[in-house]
């Protein structure tokens, strides 16, 4: 075990403690004591205090900057077989590749294998830094991560101090809403994407179900439970909640899914009933999966890739000592809607019709 | 650079040149220089006797065997976003995890990282062993990997005397256009992925085109290349594709696509034209994509999970001295027929209206 991960165990003093007693961001305490510029003399004094204090120790070998010969960032992600975490994943690796570093991989999809990760936390004997790709941390693993005492940077899931790309989830999800409120649907289904285990809960989950609900207070409507299912994360879980939906008293006419997967899933769940999309029942998504086009669903487009390749540039800025303290504001890139054949005006059977009219035209 | 890759930049002596002496795999050199099990008295008197005339020291560190400290596996994959190579290496990643490998992951989609992955070759420094996931390689970067002289093992494209796992490829192919054939389709056309870089094509491509060929000629048919299309790789190539058939003067009844990727675009190009499918044109594709089941693709369904896992075994076999010379010969995985609506006897509206009478039963 490293020196590190040994004082985090014992429960010894660590960046964090110091960043804590100087009233500054781990990430400041860590420029600080390696003497980095942009810390203004003042902050530098109160974190060395603090350090002296403390009896803290700076370790050069475990901070992975004093050499900077290892070349190698640890990326940690959830799903990589999902659309969203393997195109956030191919943007940040390869922006670290073409720097010149190193990834090693860390897929902790399945709940043993993240609870001896975190537990054995291999890391900083490896890597100069980590990127946690939208991985649910619990606040002992954000801990564990701290103590590490290397940069650490995310995507969607912000951890404290350090700085992290992502979207709003929340205005994200309001702008779904809004689009089926513009529409004059009154009775919006909220389908949601259900963790295995409910310690490793997407953040972005409980943002965009708020979003949902302040977008209808807004316009107010009130919150119906029986408009709102869940289902286990992916298609499967999108066409068991849209099944869910189907069989309550009460029937919406339009559904936010959380993400396009289950909004696919939905699809196919009242295709199966069938039901008619938009005729039935509108259906809108966040993400702008490779197959919404095709599918031709409605959606609030995100750039995945651009998140990942900014979360890259960013742990590169820290690992460069380029970064100033503004960089651990989340950098947030804008979202849009995508508007197409999944979403109409409640009632409407113009748009089922509309498609068959479609099949005749086969001579070309 | 390292010893190893110097050694093969300078052409000097490597582990495959000792392997072709001798007249035994690279995988049996190794194995007799670290003087393990399981190799025969004269065997292994071959290859000492060829390491001593070619004056080839066997360097430990580079074998990455000798400690075994480094605990490491680099897993090497074309594309990661695309549904294989996610989920191949979900499968090896998690695999190596549980047996307590870390993975480096590279990442090499993009031609100029490719390049420049295999001239500076840092593998050697860093890792274990190495696992190519379907990765096409030319003779060249095969030398290059050869010459690391750590083991290798592959999916998909098999290193020759390395272990590998797959299916076979060819008889997938016949089997997708088989089914077709006896649905009675005789006009029955081809959809292949086209590498953007003709140093870069999958050995299955080549494979699958073989096995479409070789089907057709033995049903008594002959190749029409007026049926057969190529686009680049994914949905939108598929749709492309597609396209350009439904442009040519002769129409197919029925398109076997290389896999399922290829065959979603063909569907929506089918969609978009206002064909039908598969009462105009019949699909199959191959693989049991996530989203098969869902848009009723009939395919010819492959575990992906399961080869990575496999690959992932009988590397950790190889570290762990545990392989025969049997272990050389690829392993192959079973494929099966996913029998679903895109395929249906030549001409034949019936499934059209089919799908047309399941929309009134909505009430539930």
């Amino acid at each position: 075990m490293s020196d590190s991960s040994e004082a985090a165990a014992a429960g010894r003093v660590n960046i964090v403690a110091v960043a804590q007693r100087a009233g500054v961001s781990p990430a400041t305490v860590s420029r600080s004591l390696r003497g980095m510029a942009k810390v203004a003399p003042e902050t530098r004094q109160r974190v060395l205090d603090a350090a002296r204090d403390l009896s803290y120790e700076h370790s050069p070998r475990a901070s992975g900057m004093a050499s900077g010969s290892r070349r190698a960032v640890a990326v940690v992600v959830p799903y990589i077989t999902r659309w969203f975490f393997s195109t956030v994943t191919a943007g940040a690796v390869d922006h670290l590749r073409v720097n010149g570093y190193d990834v090693t991989l860390y897929h902790l999809g399945d709940a043993a294998i993240r609870d001896h990760f975190f537990e054995r936390m291999p890391l900083d004997a490896r890597v100069d830094g980590v990127l946690t790709l939208s991985m649910p941390l619990t606040e002992e693993h954000t801990l564990a991560l701290r103590a590490l005492d290397i940069p650490l940077v995310s995507v969607g899931s912000p951890i404290p101090g350090s700085p992290s790309a992502g979207i709003d989830e929340n205005a994200a999800a309001r702008s779904a809403v809004n689009h089926l409120l513009h529409l004059k649907h009154e009775r919006i289904g909220f389908i949601a994407g259900e963790a295995d285990d409910p310690r490793f809960d997407f953040v972005s989950s409980a943002a965009r179900r708020l979003g949902y609900e302040q977008a209808l207070r807004a316009a107010g409507l009130t919150v119906d439970e029986r408009l709102v299912a869940a289902g286990p994360h992916g298609l499967e879980g999108g066409a068991a909640a849209m099944t869910q939906l189907l069989a309550r008293s009460i029937m919406p006419t339009a559904v936010f899914a959380e993400y396009d997967e289950l909004a696919i899933g939905a699809l196919w769940a009242l295709r199966r009933s069938g039901l008619d999309v938009p005729g039935d029942v509108s259906i809108i998504g966040i993400d702008d999966h490779e197959m919404a086009a095709m599918l031709d669903l409605t959606t609030i487009a995100q750039n995945v890739t651009a998140q990942g390749e900014i979360a890259a540039q960013l742990l590169l800025q820290v690992l460069r000592g380029e970064a100033g303290e503004a960089a651990v504001d989340p950098v947030l890139l804008p979202t849009r809607l995508m508007l197409r054949g999944s979403t109409s005006p409640p009632g409407t059977a113009r748009s089922a019709s509309r498609r068959r009219t479609r099949r005749p035209d086969r001579g070309r």
